[in-house]
């Protein structure tokens, strides 16, 4: 897969990860990073995560055969709609976001017939940030959700698809709200319940934590206001994960106070199935 | 610290590990492995952990100058109780079990007077099981506690901590019932966490967990039964825990149910402080 111009708007971890992989893999003629902090373009620059450097949005796009939008999920639909109008016919525009529902449902009611919009969600992010944390690799034998609805372009989902998979990693294409279902309980939920256990750490003992709690919290060190943004689109689905996981931590807590540990071993050994089943 | 003979009781990945650290080391001369698997010692001794096993438990014990009992918490205080009587005057026990206020209690109330006792809790576990998965480095720059009471002997609570340092590990001397109520928190809590995260997963979305539920999710893997025993060794403090755990969840809940977004990223924010100060 060639692209004469790929712009990447936000060159954080996952924009200067699509920026390194692209380049490396030779899938782009030119990669333009789009931002807002000339610092933060120039840092993705010297990293080699892109070509060239834009703070103008709209150009930056409107060049571009395939922008990927990779902006905090409560920004993507409205520059995505802002930008789109300027575009030359056939533009490919995607996203990273965490969420898709509301941003498929809200460019697609308004996005302008001459380009096509495919909701994407690398399955692969982490709670660091930056370009400085950007990896070439990031991707491979990652999923990529990509999002189809009535109203996506068949051949433009084609080619979003390809363009992940030229990324190096496996793609798998999905209802918008099935997978904002879905990533309410693999994604938000983990992170609620590691704020939560942080959360209530009485200071004295942050000495006392292992790798266990560490590893239980680490995506509580992610960034609170992109995550708020994610929480604020995926309300329902994740008050409805929030209230299993509170009925479930119930039941454990039901054992605890009546001493059956016949059946908490059950269910510990239920989780542990689980976790088998997903590999390390 | 040279020790005549180090027996290990279990030799599983705590006892193994410690056997490996001891002969690395060089602390002591002989190295016993005691357990009552055959096929596990064999594996152990291969491995080089031990340079004995012993299917013989008080013998194992009884011709040793330190013991530690790596074996789950609900089988320490009474192999200890068992196996002292016969030890020559001088023997110094110890175990790596992670709850101590139950096993400290029950050991000091029948000890007889010519061997001491010292609890001691390593804070390296991991969820793998077996010599297999032993490491000489394990508790290398990890934090031992080192239990002290009045009854405590404080020539022996001196040798312990010696033996622990000697180990590679940082030490900590606490009071058992401090000890329990702070791993509710940093140890017991994340791991009923982790399993209520696990237990709730619907099956048909495993495919879409990434690093975050993985990280998340991991103690969740750790055995059921040795796990069940913590929790019923450490039953009111892991009660506590879990309440105020149930509290903070209930808080976050609510931001979400009334969409009070600035709330939210308020407790988001506070957790990522606390962890930030954890470090990686």
């Amino acid at each position: 897969m060639i692209i004469k111009t790929l712009t990447i708007v936000g060159v954080g971890l996952i924009g200067g990860s699509i920026g390194l992989a692209a380049k490396r893999r030779r899938m782009a003629e030119l990669v333009v990073g789009a931002g807002r902090q000339l610092a933060s373009l120039e840092r993705a620059r010297a990293l080699g995560a892109i070509d060239e450097g834009s703070l103008d949005l709209p150009a930056a796009v409107h060049r571009a055969e395939i922008t990927v939008f990779c902006t905090p999920v409560d920004r993507i639909a409205e520059q995505v709609l802002a930008t789109a109008p300027g575009c030359v016919p056939g533009s490919l525009l995607t996203d990273a976001g965490s969420t898709k529902a509301a941003i498929v449902a809200n460019v697609e009611s308004k996005l302008p017939g001459h380009v096509a919009f495919v909701g994407s969600h690398p399955l692969a992010g982490s709670e660091k940030r930056g370009p400085e944390n950007a990896d070439s690799d990031l991707f491979q034998d990652r999923l990529t959700i990509v999002t189809q609805t009535p109203q996506t372009n068949p051949a433009a989902l084609e080619r979003i698809v390809r363009f992940w998979q030229s990324l190096g990693s496996r793609v798998r294409v999905m209802d918008p709200a099935e997978h904002d279902q879905a990533l309410a309980f693999t994604s938000h939920l983990p992170h609620l319940s590691a704020a939560a256990l942080a959360g209530v750490l009485p200071s004295e003992w942050h000495e006392l934590t292992a790798s266990g709690f560490r590893d239980t919290t680490r995506v509580a060190a992610g960034d609170p206001s992109l995550w708020t943004a994610i929480f604020a689109q995926n309300r329902t689905a994740v008050l409805d994960a929030l209230g299993r996981f509170t009925e479930q931590v119930g039941r454990i807590r039901t054992t605890l106070e009546a001493g059956d540990w016949e059946a908490l071993d059950r269910l510990l050994g239920q989780a542990k199935r689980v976790r088998d089943a997903l590999g390390s």
